[in-house]
């Protein structure tokens, strides 16, 4: 009865929807690339406020550029008054990836034009959402601790001022910049879920905080943004070296997955995950607690061994292998892994739905419209009878 | 340097990216068919309640289970207390679907399974969503009007209980009936942006109230859920029967569309604009000023024919064609469409949710991860080099 042969794309793996200029993922190399820039020399050298005017304005910026960027960023930390108030009306058991979803739109109410038309209002919009997203992850775990909220510190980066406005403490220099290269490694990473998500509510013409709340829904689903905290979870599970092995045998033989290893696109290390295991080394000695990295370490080592000997495959490490233990080490607590995930993705979410809405290189703008293949019942060779309920 | 030759799938027209058994659309035959029925009986005979029923239980009710049904949607037409406080703490002009997309998360404080895994736990919060929505819709109309909300009205249905809760006094048995198959004719419509979107936001593993939220957010774009508010607008802009003729040939000598004529789906009229278009004129009738009905009856006729003349191919009502006219009768604000649509089409939206965290034929669950064309910079043969600041 279908009027298309029903040839799936499940998952849509494989299948390009759109031509982008943010960024490439170059599976087998093991590259990923920002706007032409490769992850490793950004991750080096770049701010994350360099970062997000690379990926909203398309190139880096000058110095001038860059202080002018960074002083609109921080005109924007504070947050609409009623925000606190919605906040404190919440139970305090409310998953902080629900708060950041509902409560981002309300970022609308400091933008005089939100909402309208043009690409000057939506990368202003952009800017603070950027800002906003920070402050507003912060005042929600102080908020649910029955702490007050702390009002941003515009001396500090948005990297430090975000961990001060999280521990009322400015971090030392070393946290703050190894949270500051974490800002940069989570930025962007091409049409993963959640971005596509918010270039498919961008599609339909929603405005940019619509999008960006839509996207912050799909990464707080386990499979995307829940990643490491189920790292996070084996690890403490496993809890010493010893028990590696044994716990490789059991999850290798129930048929199940080592959480971390594996990914999509990559065919090799994650070179995110190169990037993170040092500062994950680093910032457990700087915690006095190294345990976490080496489990860490010993479980790439030990369970790539186990799974070529299973699988005769190779398998690698992804972004939330090493990011599990560097942020746990930080003494963040798990269930915030996610928003401070978001709060870095944004930027690339923002620069995507700018470039949904006003760079397609299609020939008009459309919304994403796919097909299914109808599996269900026609209870014959037409249509299913309706039949009156007294009689069913 | 891309790995994949860039064949774009732009939008996603034709490509079929899961089996369904909920829904299917025959765009040639004009024909809707959910579960199995075919629009036009379900329109004729069923109530709203029996297509949630049918939608989310996956065949017709019998009496006593359409009974237990209609007792549980009863239930949860409450919302949580901090809901109304909420509403008022927003400035007066928030609009409808902003709100609702904010909102909506908040009934996950009812429902004290929320976000746990399991089939019944996600069919509770779809029935807690069908109720709670309509309820949170008729408040923010009240709040925002300086209005007190009114509690619901359980000897009411679920169409002539909303229309109660939003204009405080029951409705006469033949408009509340008109709305009841207004409902039933948006509650499902396949693969749409809206529906894809919950679907996507779903498959991350994230639960339902995050994906209807995404959904709603999906729905609020312009070429989305806002198609007949614009609708409603070009018939207030031609304002009467002698303007019409005048209007057609500025709108398709700019290259124009005709809002409400032509749909990515259906190569003949929409099946539920058939059933709208007499629901509409009677509704007219009944508001005594049929001027709408008829504008939009003549601009049908004239349009069609105009755009013959000129691009030698047929053209066809969408369901937005007349359902504007109709819902204006009602003496429904235009900001409120959107949100009646969504109040509608969270039964088909639930339905997708747990058939793609429940049922997906494929052979494990996963998220969608579509793939893009890198048409970016690359600054030569190799990636771009990161050049210090102060050397730009």
């Amino acid at each position: 009865m279908n009027e298309c042969t029903p040839v799936l794309n499940t998952g849509l793996r494989g299948i390009q929807v759109a031509s982008s200029k943010i960024c490439d993922v170059l599976g087998k190399q093991g590259k990923l690339i920002y706007r032409g820039y490769s992850i490793e020399g950004l991750a080096e050298k770049a701010s994350f406020e360099e970062i997000c005017f690379l990926l909203l304005y398309e190139r880096l910026p000058q110095k001038k550029e860059l202080a002018d960027f960074d002083q609109s960023l921080k005109n924007k930390r504070r947050v609409p008054e009623n925000l606190f108030a919605f906040l404190r009306s919440l139970p305090q058991d409310t998953n902080p990836m629900d708060v950041l979803q509902m409560a981002t739109p309300l970022l609308m109410q400091t933008d005089a034009n939100a909402g309208k038309e043009g690409m000057e209002n939506t990368l202003f919009s952009a800017e603070n959402l950027i800002a906003g997203m920070a402050t507003l992850t912060a005042a929600w775990d102080r908020i649910r601790n029955n702490k007050d909220p702390i009002p941003p510190d515009n001396s500090l980066n948005h990297a430090a001022n975000f961990l001060y406005m999280l521990n009322g403490k400015k971090p030392d220099k070393e946290t703050a910049h190894f949270f500051d290269t974490c800002l940069v490694l989570h930025a962007e990473h091409s049409f993963n879920a959640s971005t596509f998500t918010a270039r498919q509510v961008a599609s339909t013409k929603a405005h940019i905080y619509a999008s960006i709340s839509a996207a912050i829904g799909s990464l707080s689903g386990a499979l995307h943004g829940g990643a490491n905290v189920r790292v996070m979870e084996m690890l403490k599970e496993i809890g010493s070296i010893d028990k590696i092995d044994g716990y490789i045998k059991d999850i290798l033989d129930k048929g199940g997955l080592i959480m971390g290893l594996g990914h999509a696109v990559y065919q090799t290390d994650d070179p995110r995950a190169i990037i993170l295991a040092p500062m994950s080394k680093r910032m457990g000695e700087l915690a006095g607690d190294t345990l976490w990295y080496e489990l860490s370490k010993e479980l790439e080592i030990r369970g790539k061994k186990a799974f070529m000997e299973r699988k005769q495959r190779e398998i690698f490490c992804n972004v939330d292998f090493y990011s599990a233990s560097l942020f746990y080490s930080m003494g963040i607590t798990t269930d915030l892994f996610s928003p401070l995930f978001a709060m870095s993705r944004v930027s690339g979410w923002t620069a995507h739905v700018i470039e949904e809405q006003f760079a397609m290189a299609a020939p008009e703008p459309s919304l994403y419209r796919p097909g299914a293949a109808y599996v269900g019942d026609y209870c014959g060779p037409d249509e299913c009878v309706y039949t009156e309920i007294d009689k069913r």
